[in-house]
């Protein structure tokens, strides 16, 4: 294993060759039938990312490979891995590709193997899952529980809500085809606005009810206070015999406040190596997954996720996806300047999926120093949106196609949809029109359309690539968490930051409870307050 | 009145003395708690406008003011009020205020008055969902409608949907303080992947489902597709007597197909003066309004945007809320050079409203050409997009924080909380809790804070502002909502552009529609198409 060294983007040879490279901006004489079949690799689980219509040329993949080479990016990924701790900020491992596999060395604490550790709790969830399924574990009263409720905000709630939803069709088909609901009414609470819990709560029976309260530090204050509301609902329904925490069980770590107390009806423990932006794949996730939709379903999302974590491994960026896409996304945003990325899913099953990748991306490299602290002068992280297709392009699309600026794009399809559900009407079915769809739009930005009239003229050469593959399976979902959660570390490493603390979370924290502490602030803090009637 | 002059922003004095002005970029030293109480005006029915928070001056606001005056902002307004054909792209008038309340001259079209006809159609809904709701109307075999199901895209999407979600709790109280679910279910089908519609479908009893297909021109492939969609599924459901469009309304423009058939239970209509992102206060939103909620809180949400657009014709930009954010944000896009805006709503509630509002100002703004057609040298509408507080402080804050670009934020948040019910925990309701973490963002964002650690150092100098106000009622939403479709307008006012057109959409279709058709098409797109299994 190489040495690594750790140097800032724009004191790599190759980031002065791609500043020197003229490729220019017209897209529109690159683009042949050909490029389409030929920029278009394997990422993983059937899952091919497309980017043909993307500013590149083969001498542009030359820098970009020189700089995933400079930049040791594999190798950083390899240090990972092997559960070194690249959280420099925070002098943390980063472990939660070991959730999904064994991909490196085996990584140990205090003589313990922490990828059985993992594997234990998921396992855990998946017994407890199943006890909850077969009316083995019920409420604390012995009714069945028919709903579950997780409780947390972050990535306690934004990748685990987005998993979540993304199944919620692919699960609802039995073997005959017949259409059925998850195993468990499934809600979510995150918002500390009192609305958000009592709304969610006016839909459940306590009594059957079950509550994940999730919460890494076992601090989280919106978390806490939703477990306050819930608790309160739970007492004041007044059912004879109901004990509150026993209908709630806990995601945790094992040092928390929470882990301590024996009231709860039982609790999963996560570690300080997950970040929350990283944890849907871990019992963070696990367990509303389980419990939602049973192990195996989880199981093959985690296997998905490991084997795009396991193609992240290949060093050719021109056989690596999540490199490629990533190295991509850095010439973009570095050399041409293009402040925001969009993900545009064509499926509605990933409604959330681009709020989910927002925080992911947003929060991980939203940094302005480097690993080592030193303030950058390079761009980083951009700003990350996106809704589904074809909804977006009866809304924000006039933009992406007309607007005085370039954002890039990122859309992802499926050949199938998930329930199999569909009609033919104008001659072709939904999911046809979908695609077709996703086709016109992918060259209507690339080539654009000259006309005599200046306003319905298309400018074209707004870039664009598309994630695709045969259907969105909870193994594909996991494919594709992977690959995101692989293309914003790779973006970390070529950038030199720290994707793995938030320390841009915490001055907020700190004036709020200034603020509820009622003791001498700011004055302007003190005016916003009254303001707001705080 | 003046004579009304279309320039563009360049070509304005004030412009050049925005250029000149140097206020720099030092907002922390411009922050003082009088500044709070100072910058601070009224919207609308109880809404403020906070700009405390913002890079502006008294001298800045004096060129923004002269620049309103050049521009002819509020001249320009009454003359979209007066019915005069702003839409330059396609010559027609711009009307979506007229269904609020006549503020401008009568408008008329071939002898009848057309705010007459926007309140007879308003009228003709409320009846039906009176007599939906009193059971006097049923569906085809008799049973009385509990669910209704809203099928539309965009504008006849996005718009309801976001109000819907914003009034579910409001709503959801009767005068004992019990909590009630809206009068009938709720759903929305948009998308035309068909998981959509058999995700709804699988969730309603048809026989008692009232569907509400709604698409101004009658010919959206999205929509006609979804309700033919629902019609096999209405047949499927082989119910004696069932007729499949008895439990179909349309919501159409008086010339469109739909309008013809008198197979539907009944129609209810708009004409082209009402762009669909405008529509929601048309019977576009007030149809599912009123079957939802009655007709009582449409007529105050209606109210509430009449409030507003009364308040935008204040000439005096330190009067005219919508105005003012207007011109800040055009001084933030073309001066200052920022490409975004995060909208930020503390309250659950408007989950769905900075999706409505990103559609909103990027399909009206989004536009490189002048109302003339000529291509312009200055930027344009920025990319909009946000998710609600204190969710948004787990994700993607931390760039916003600590990024290396600014990001401008507009802040909305009320007093009270929609249902009521809250809890005090460790010292504070959720309520105060949710309002203290909007008041340490506006403060944490602005003035930041030094560190030794430059990791935990925050630059502050974000500048911000908030629309706030006692409570989220159908009246404040109305105002809410008019405040920011008034912003838009002044904002595409300003860049003296077409803010009424979609020319952007068009191309996508074409080529989509030469997909679907078989027939050649260029051999990049059929490669496309191809690798998409199209």
């Amino acid at each position: 294993m190489p040495e690594l060294q750790f140097n800032n983007l724009d004191k790599t040879s190759a980031y002065k060759k791609l500043r020197d490279y003229q490729i220019g901006r017209d897209l529109k004489s690159l683009l042949t039938a050909d490029r389409v079949r030929s920029y278009d690799i394997a990422a993983s689980n059937g899952l091919r990312f497309n980017f043909a219509a993307k500013l590149v040329d083969d001498r542009l993949l030359d820098i970009l490979q020189e700089l995933a080479d400079e930049q040791q990016l594999v190798a950083k990924y390899r240090a990972i891995l092997d559960g070194e701790a690249v959280n420099t900020g925070e002098n943390r491992k980063v472990l939660h590709h070991l959730v999904r596999g064994q991909l490196g060395k085996p990584v140990e604490e205090n003589g313990r193997d922490l990828r059985a550790f993992y594997l234990e709790q998921q396992s855990r969830v998946n017994k407890f899952a199943a006890k909850v399924h077969s009316g083995e574990i019920r409420g604390s009263t012995g009714r069945q529980f028919d709903t579950v409720v997780q409780v947390g905000i972050g990535g306690s709630d934004l990748g685990p809500r987005a998993l979540y939803l993304a199944l919620q069709n692919y699960q609802s088909k039995d073997t005959a085809g017949n259409t059925l609901r998850p195993r468990l009414r499934t809600f979510f609470i995150s918002n500390v606005d009192p609305d958000d819990a009592a709304e969610v709560l006016s839909r459940v029976d306590p009594e059957t009810t079950l509550f994940i309260l999730v919460s890494k530090s076992g601090t989280t204050l919106e978390t806490l206070t939703n477990e306050a509301f819930v608790i309160e609902a739970l007492e004041q329904a007044r059912v004879p015999g109901m004990k509150a925490r026993k209908q709630i069980v806990c995601v945790t770590s094992e040092t928390s406040p929470l882990a301590k107390s024996t009231e709860y009806l039982d609790a999963f423990f996560i570690d300080d190596y997950i970040g929350g932006r990283y944890s849907a794949t871990s019992v963070v996730g696990g367990a509303v997954m389980s419990l939602a939709y049973g192990k195996e379903s989880f199981t093959q999302l985690l296997e998905g996720a490991n084997g795009a974590d396991s193609a992240a491994l290949e060093p050719d960026i021109r056989k690596n996806a999540s490199m490629l896409d990533a190295l991509i996304g850095v010439y973009e945003r570095n050399i041409l300047g293009y402040p925001y990325t969009a993900i545009l899913p064509y499926s509605q099953a990933l409604s959330r999926f681009p709020a989910h990748l927002q925080q992911l991306d947003m929060e991980s490299n939203g940094k302005r120093v480097n690993r080592r602290g030193e303030p950058l002068t390079y761009s980083t992280g951009p700003v990350v949106f996106g809704e589904p297709g074809t909804n977006g392009q009866h809304s924000f699309y006039q933009l992406l196609h007309q607007g005085t600026d370039v954002v890039p794009l990122q859309f992802v399809g499926f050949f199938e949809s998930q329930i199999g559900r569909d009609i033919a009407y104008a001659g072709s079915t939904s999911q046809k029109k979908l695609n077709a769809n996703l086709a016109a739009q992918i060259v209507a930005f690339a080539l654009g359309k000259e006309d005599a009239n200046p306003n319905k003229s298309f400018p074209g050469n707004r870039p664009s690539s598309v994630l695709y593959g045969p259907r969105l399976t909870p193994r594909t979902l996991g494919s594709l968490l992977g690959h995101f959660e692989n293309k914003v570390m790779f973006q970390g490493l070529t950038w030199n930051i720290n994707s793995f603390d938030q320390e841009g979370v915490q001055l907020g924290k700190v004036l709020t409870t200034k603020v509820l502490g009622g003791g001498e602030v700011d004055p302007m803090l003190a005016a916003v307050a009254k303001m707001l009637g705080v």
